[in-house]
């Protein structure tokens, strides 16, 4: 098992503390393959490899239903899903999916229309409700639980949670898409997809890809900390996501998906 | 020309100012063309597009000499850029680049020994000499010329210094890898490559795919003001690269080519 963690030494130059090492996030590439095809390699940071694979797969379009996947099996640098000799696979997909995260089309609209292709719908407009109170509160609920960016800084953390609060599951990777990859995953593999009744949060920046991926995953509300690119926010209001940017400090800005946000009686 | 930010209307709940409007970093797919075949479709943010295809190509290893470059064209969405029919194209290149950032081969070592492989060495260990003083004052002179990220809080930025602190370009994006690229680009096409007696600073988190693009460009030091992943550190080590981290509050990590680095009289 690769730890997802290195100590290294270092020389600190000014600052109060004085360190000779420091705490780094593991970056290793992992090559993804459905029986002999190798599909992708991309950098992750190791764990949780299974649910990378399976997510990556899942929403980059090219693998439907865990009734294709026969077996898994992983090495320390891959992951290799065998699938049914009938299996549903969008092989076209394969070609896509090499661009990895960029998708395809050669302009905004195109990318969206992709999705648009691909099935994907949008999910009812009110629901799930969440109140602007537990908005603001997730990240601190988040951090709670983000151990090993505490320590190196230098990971993104994706979670889901309950309209209530509770929170659901938390995956960590120097990618932002590979966290999210993790968080689908499991669900893929769990049989739970879509995830129609949960709130994705992310602990930094929203591009494209994100969208993307909650998209396909059927997850109806994205609340991050950081900002969002217009592509971002054109995707989410084309499929109806409610998108917070933003969310620190006790505010958040509303991209998109107004309707699921429930204003109490001690809203600003 | 497209423009590299979007107004987009929100609703702000919480915070003291009441806003209609945020101003949010433009994503859009580009392609990048040779000839007649289609290299990579990267998402970024528009603007100084024919020096990010220039920088792509030569930071992955497929065009290696502007001599070669018989003619570049642009769209919107799209740079071709034209080339002899002798060129020294490295077309193996062109599938591993269907990876994209990922690089290629499926451990960190082997991804480090391809830049070895594409004759990439390690600078002088000596120069250019950098005073730690000038080091932690990097990100203020950037940000006094990064006028998009004020704006968006949305755009990765990515600048070079000379040895004397002076600023000599600037570069944004969305995508960080695309802000080296263009940077590197411009090099590039004023035949300014390598860039062996500049700084090259970064405003976030440092991947191993942006030392490697450092490596190609023969940049020797690289400042961040986020922290690097195991990879960025051992393939900095590897090449002899410094590489300063957490760039910030006036002090900063050395992970790697301490040598660069002057300690004045008042260094802490």
């Amino acid at each position: 098992m690769r730890t997802s963690v290195l100590t290294v030494p270092i020389q600190k130059v000014g600052g109060a503390q004085p360190m000779d090492h420091d705490v780094v996030a593991v970056e290793e590439p992992i090559q993804i393959r459905i029986n002999d095809t190798d599909v992708a390699i991309t950098m992750r940071t190791p764990g949780h490899d299974v649910e990378l694979a399976a997510g990556f797969l899942f929403t980059e379009g090219i693998l439907h239903s865990l009734d294709d996947v026969v077996e898994v099996a992983q090495t320390e640098t891959s992951v290799t899903i065998a699938v049914r000799a009938d299996a549903s696979l969008d092989l076209d997909s394969l070609a896509r999916s090499s661009y990895l995260s960029s998708s395809c089309g050669v302009c905004g609209k195109a990318s969206i229309d992709v999705l648009a292709a691909a099935g994907c719908v949008s999910p009812p407009a009110d629901r799930p409700r969440i109140s602007w109170d537990l908005v603001v509160r997730l990240p601190d609920l988040l951090r709670q639980r983000q151990r090993v960016f505490e320590f190196t800084g230098g990971l993104h953390g994706a979670a889901l949670f309950r309209p209530d609060g509770e929170l659901e599951l938390v995956r960590e990777d120097v990618g932002r898409h590979n966290a999210v990859d993790k968080l689908v995953g499991r669900a893929f593999l769990d049989r739970r997809l879509p995830l129609s009744n949960f709130v994705l949060l992310l602990s930094g920046r929203v591009s494209f890809e994100l969208v993307q991926k909650a998209v396909m995953a059927g997850v109806p509300f994205i609340a991050a900390v950081g900002a969002p690119s217009s592509l971002a926010v054109q995707t989410a209001l084309r499929f109806g996501i409610t998108l917070a940017g933003f969310v620190r400090n006790g505010s958040f800005n509303i991209y998109s998906g107004e309707g699921r946000i429930e204003k109490s009686a001690g809203t600003p």
